[in-house]
């Protein structure tokens, strides 16, 4: 099947996705987890296939990692549907209700948003976590995975398209593609497609972003902060300091820049210094010329304060004000995730509400930026766009809502001209009427 | 200022405003109502101005009788502005919380979106309820108003600048654009500008989607739809479609396609060509073969089923099912407002789950799609895209959120590991702590 044969009946499907009821939903998310657990077999030897033809092609060893599919991997995929499994269903929540008048009641509904396209590299679990989140959210979904996974991802995803049509959901709610042709037709489906979600290194993201005329969801850049006040306290400082950066320094949450309030640096920055020094691997650090006066470092230029670097390294800035250090990172930020440490809550509300981020946090380490690790189950991605779902997305943002309005033959015409009858928008309960359906 | 200085300094702006607290913006919305009516002999005489220009250009009655700013319409904007000063705060909204461990609590707290940049054509009341719409929701916003408004658009400006820098609110939240170019250079800015409202015919909006890099929100076309079930009832059915139809035929909320059942097409058709031939001015049928064997009227072609005409125009399709009726709209319609007239409650139920539309109505005519009668207080437009805020947008649209995370020194590297620290993922009262400084 073409691409666009695939959206269209991707697009057609999606309708009556949305109506599935929850617990149709839940036990075909059993079933995969069933089937793919006694499918393991043949999932393991399709990668093996991956792996040794990655291999041969010198794919580099982070990529290798990632790319692996073993027995580890598949019970973290299936404990994840698991915990989806016990999540409530996002779709046919009521987001608000109001009275207009009498007998005419309004409902603000959650639904699922259509046909959802994700683009994903290495990563063969993605698939089946991805997959599983669009399931639960009523999405019909298009995947392109990266063709060094080519293999598991066709067993994977035949293992979900068995075990869901076993369970009763309609056939052609999820597809696969496999060329690069097709996610270029992919981004220009904007009659069949609502969403695209691209999940890789910042080349690719911005690649897409640049490329599609479908709303995408995601982030390039992971440009993150933490900013040592005058008022925090050394050693929560150190510690937020090393966890940020080198707790897994190649993930979009970790830190790129510290900045350090002018009263405090003299102090912290040596102890900072001596710590990365004597890590293994230790940190590089380029710093700003007040830097250099306290610690030795490399300097670091104006590049510095907008690199990613995703590697043990990090640029350092002394700061005279707080209101010098929001003002950087509102300028060299991405909007991702940055943190204050500090005493004063005054300081760190002042922080949380000026800094233009998606994830403000006071006196925690920026690594906690993960829909897992904020409870949302599992997440698709991290959204540093401000519309629609915004920081770590989960089920949530695979939804939409829609206004219902139930009347018994109200017009317009009566609440218009000389003598209008009057609206009495009382609010309801944020639930349907008891007959309802739903 | 030229456009791209007025885009700066609106963002840098847009940071204090979004900590602005509510007593300030609503003292501001207060001031400004006060000076509108204070300074309302030159809005008045600047709008005469407007209006004599225009009328020598010959704009068209329709677009002269929008331009027209009167006592009527200033009182219509005050009375506005009024509503929105009872209407709580959209900003500092708690949307969940929950507790990830022992002191390491998170928050999901609603904030203004940063700087919206509004393009609307004629009426020039739409530049004050867009204006203090932003400013209470916290947002900076570059207006950018009709040419045949200029004069009115400029002293509006002038007295809601003057008025909100004298009542404390920091200077440059609010830029007014003049020229065509300077909406080009908008288009663009995609650094300092979070979104795109337009607002005017569905050309203009159609150029605006497709000239910008930023998000826009709005829609383009109103193709509504009302389909008459089998089990209708014959007079409201009628009632229905008259008022939909023809309350107001020029808005995108009024119907353009009537859908009608075949069981019940046969009676209900020849009442409706009655009273719509009776009407002054009458409303043009254009119908589907099976229409035409019912009552007398133009055919309609596959041009008409994708036709918004604004006018006093229905095309009318006879359907053989619920089914069709849904999937014709899905198919024909602009995701705007659809809706359904029948007596089973779980026929409706159908229709609105499977209407892939903002808004979804039962037995209720089509034209109550609109903020002010939602309740919303007012509306910086219709949106028919699926992300972010959908249907009638109020104030809860120019919003989104951000996750503040508070913690005491924790650190990732206690969560993962051999022995990793368990999350407890409690859910918390959704308030901010008392202690907060909100």
């Amino acid at each position: 099947m073409n691409c666009k044969d695939a959206a269209l009946q991707a697009r057609s499907i999606s309708i009556s996705l949305s109506a599935l009821k929850r617990e149709q939903k839940d036990a075909a998310l059993e079933t995969i987890r069933k089937m793919l657990w006694e499918n393991r077999a043949s999932i393991f030897e399709a990668n093996r296939k991956d792996i040794e033809r990655s291999k041969q092609e010198n794919l580099p060893g982070p990529l290798l990692k990632r790319l692996k599919f073993d027995e580890e991997k598949l019970r973290e995929v299936c404990s994840g549907i698991e915990s989806l499994v016990r999540l409530p269903d996002p779709v046919g929540r009521v987001l608000s209700a109001r009275e207009l008048d009498s007998g005419l009641n309004l409902y603000q509904i959650t639904c699922p948003i259509g046909v959802i396209g994700v683009i994903f590299e290495s990563r063969p679990d993605a698939l089946v976590q991805i997959s599983t989140l669009c399931l639960k959210s009523g999405n019909s979904v298009l995947l392109k995975g990266g063709k060094e996974a080519l293999e598991t991802n066709r067993a994977l995803y035949s293992c979900i398209t068995d075990a869901s049509q076993k369970a009763g959901i309609p056939e052609g709610w999820i597809h696969l593609l496999e060329t690069r042709e097709e996610v270029n037709e992919l981004l220009q489906m904007d009659t069949f497609v609502d969403l695209i979600i691209p999940r890789g290194s910042n080349e690719f993201v911005r690649y897409i972003m640049q490329h599609s005329s479908i709303p995408v969801l995601g982030h390039a850049d992971g440009v993150c902060h933490l900013y040592v006040d005058e008022e925090a306290e050394i050693d929560k400082a150190l510690r937020l300091t090393i966890d940020a950066k080198t707790q897994y320094p190649a993930v979009c949450n970790a830190i790129e820049t510290l900045l350090v309030h002018r009263a405090i640096a003299p102090r912290f920055l040596p102890q900072l210094a001596k710590a990365f020094s004597e890590r293994i691997p230790p940190v590089e650090l380029r710093g700003c010329p007040r830097t250099r006066q306290m610690i030795p470092c490399k300097p670091a230029t104006e590049e510095d304060w907008k690199a990613e670097y995703l590697d043990y390294i990090l640029a350092v800035k002394v700061v005279d004000t707080l209101e010098e250090a929001v003002t950087h990172i509102n300028t060299y930020g991405s909007r991702h995730t940055d943190g204050i440490v500090t005493s004063s809550r005054e300081r760190a509300e002042y922080f949380m509400e000026r800094v233009d981020s998606a994830n403000v946090f006071w006196n925690a380490s920026t690594r906690f930026s993960d829909g897992y690790r904020y409870g949302l189950g599992a997440e698709v991605g991290i959204s540093t766009g401000k519309l629609h779902a915004r920081g770590p997305v989960g089920l949530e943002g695979l939804t939409t809502y829609k206004w219902r309005l139930y009347g018994n033959g109200h017009i317009v015409a009566d609440y218009t001209g000389s003598t209008p009858k009057p609206f009495t928008h009382r609010p309801l309960p944020n639930r349907l009427p008891e007959q309802t359906a739903l």
